[in-house]
């Protein structure tokens, strides 16, 4: 049975016939990851439409590699595109599909030195793949999303008072890192009081007060897989505009999650979270999309948002976040990773970022 | 007086008309930070060779911006490199300078599409500029180095037989963490026994044991700079190879400082280190360049390699790192970063990661 990088790059090798290439020169390095396992600042991999990949890395990863990147050939350079695109000239692999989304214009100047190669763009065919996932990366994720909420949970009784943004942002991290994360997936996120209107605010020194809305915005990364969760708290009873907007929310939140079906166009998904925003009147305060997709990246694609092209299946995890920031005043963002998944109705089972604390669901007040 | 970023824009655009741009339009995200202040995973900013700078980000970081980045005026859109090259257009700066290091192929098709703007390359401006530090930055570049020997002292007593790489790992950061590191600077490598001899090694579940070398490659981020040190130490007495591998290494790191004065080529300071490991017939065992630049990246300009171009100058910050990788046996690393000093000689004061347990220059036998 060949192993899942075999089977990916076949999956790759198979759609190129249709894009008029011989081979494709894969230089984005999570993408390359996904084709092969390695990681690596510096590596490139050429997959042909028939044949054995070669895996280009320099000598700091070669032994890495050869232990990670079973059944491919590894050539070791540090010029790791122009090295494959001249390998790929002397097989006589002539039409190269490159990844332009991510190739940088110097690098393609550089290629187009190189004799006996005609580039093509690939587009984001490898991205496409990582869309669903398999059971191995579904497992990782979860794992990723349990640390968040189990860290979240941990840390919730000592959010008070005084308690500066980062110190907060500090003691998830750590707490993550504790129940067995390989470390955060992305910097935290502490907004608290007039900051949380600034969606991705950088934690500081401001110190809690009684009557603020909370934002914690946090993930862990686990086997090179994200987790991407956010809950809003506050302190003390809340004022009536904070109810308010938090069971907005909720329930727009809520309504996104009921609509991500397999089948279900993302533009759609996006509209039933933000209708109910609208409808009450806040729609101008909703000024992203309403999630994304995770895996080796914490924001890949599909992506959910107004106009968005695409839809959803089975085995695809994506996070629903809406969030109503009101200038001056503070905000609401609710996050949370699920998959989804044919045959179920929107279930706990499906989200993978679950918390006994906070559960999203009611305004946790501290 | 003007702000520090808008003498760092004012310097760039100084350097426009020899370019025979009207504008640079800068993407690269650090670059941005520092010709602006703020810190964004989706922003750009457009310096015209006379008047002011626009900076262009998503809502997400709208108000960051008008916080952050005073003196400039700010668009806020999704496509900030698209919105800015199309404002560019408007206001007749047609011959817009970009940076194709950074750009990728789609993205300047994309803005080859806008009328009125003719694209060429800017080269590594921004980067050139970034090379001398001024002292705000040496500050931050300080205060990170000094958490992470403070963090490394801190860690070294646990240091021992049964630990696995991931612990100390975990330790580590979590120790630069709790001494006020924002972040670790990059993933901590941990290294021990024959893993040692794989310069990039991701700490793995492997226990230390008697006779290991450990290589120990760590840094804190402070303020947005970045730390980068390296110490290896040997659990119980040391082999005679070991001993012999660590003081040619030591011998060669010094080497490596003493020649790290202004004025000096790169391509020397490197030699200089590499020589003392070549006449002891282990040159084929370092494999990689002697340092690089540090500051708002781990890696930045200037790379001190066989080779590279340019010379070094006053209050240029670099990191001396020469190892040497027996495959199968082990390997030792010493790495310290330093600032290049006008009128000094090579002299703790100039030394910004020092460390009272392992001080690099003697092997610490645990």
């Amino acid at each position: 049975m060949p192993d899942i990088q075999q089977h990916r790059r076949d999956r790759l090798a198979a759609g190129l016939a249709a894009r008029d290439a011989d081979a494709a020169l894969i230089t984005s390095g999570v993408n390359v990851r996904y084709l092969t396992g390695l990681a690596s600042s510096n590596a490139a991999v050429l997959v042909p439409a028939e044949g054995v990949a070669v895996l280009a890395t320099d000598s700091r990863y070669a032994l890495t590699a050869e232990l990670q990147a079973p059944g491919t050939e590894l050539v070791v350079t540090r010029a790791v595109a122009a090295g494959l695109a001249a390998l790929a000239a002397e097989r006589g692999l002539r039409r190269l599909a490159f990844e332009a989304h991510e190739m940088t214009v110097e690098q393609r100047d550089e290629l187009a030195t190189i004799a006996g190669i005609d580039l093509r763009p690939l587009g984001r065919a490898v991205e496409e793949l990582r869309i669903v996932k398999d059971p191995a990366e579904l497992a990782l994720l979860g794992q990723a999303c349990a640390l968040t909420g189990q860290a979240f949970d941990r840390v919730a009784p000592q959010i008070a008072a005084g308690v500066t943004e980062r110190q907060l942002a500090t003691l998830i991290e750590r707490a993550m890192i504790e129940a067995g994360a390989d470390k955060p997936a992305f910097d935290t996120i502490v907004a608290s009081g007039p900051n949380g209107a600034i969606p991705h605010h950088e934690p500081g020194g401001r110190a809690f007060a009684a009557g603020d809305l909370i934002t914690i915005d946090c993930g862990a990364r686990v086997g090179g897989y994200h987790a991407d969760m956010t809950r809003t708290v506050v302190l003390g009873p809340p004022a009536g505009w904070q109810r308010e907007v938090y069971e907005l929310v909720a329930a727009a939140q809520w309504a996104g999650i009921a609509a991500a079906a397999p089948g279900a166009a993302v533009a759609d998904v996006d509209a039933s979270a933000r209708e109910v925003i609208e409808q009450a009147g806040y729609g101008e305060f909703f000024g992203h999309g309403l999630g994304h997709g995770v895996g080796l990246e914490i924001h890949e694609a599909p992506a959910l948002g107004p106009g968005q092209p695409g839809r959803l299946a089975d085995r695809v995890p994506i996070t629903v976040e809406p969030g109503i920031y009101l200038p001056g005043r503070g905000g609401v963002r609710i996050e949370d990773t699920l998959v989804v998944r044919s045959g179920t109705l929107p279930a706990a089972r499906d989200l993978l970022t679950t918390t006994t604390t906070a559960t999203g669901r009611e305004l946790l007040v501290l």
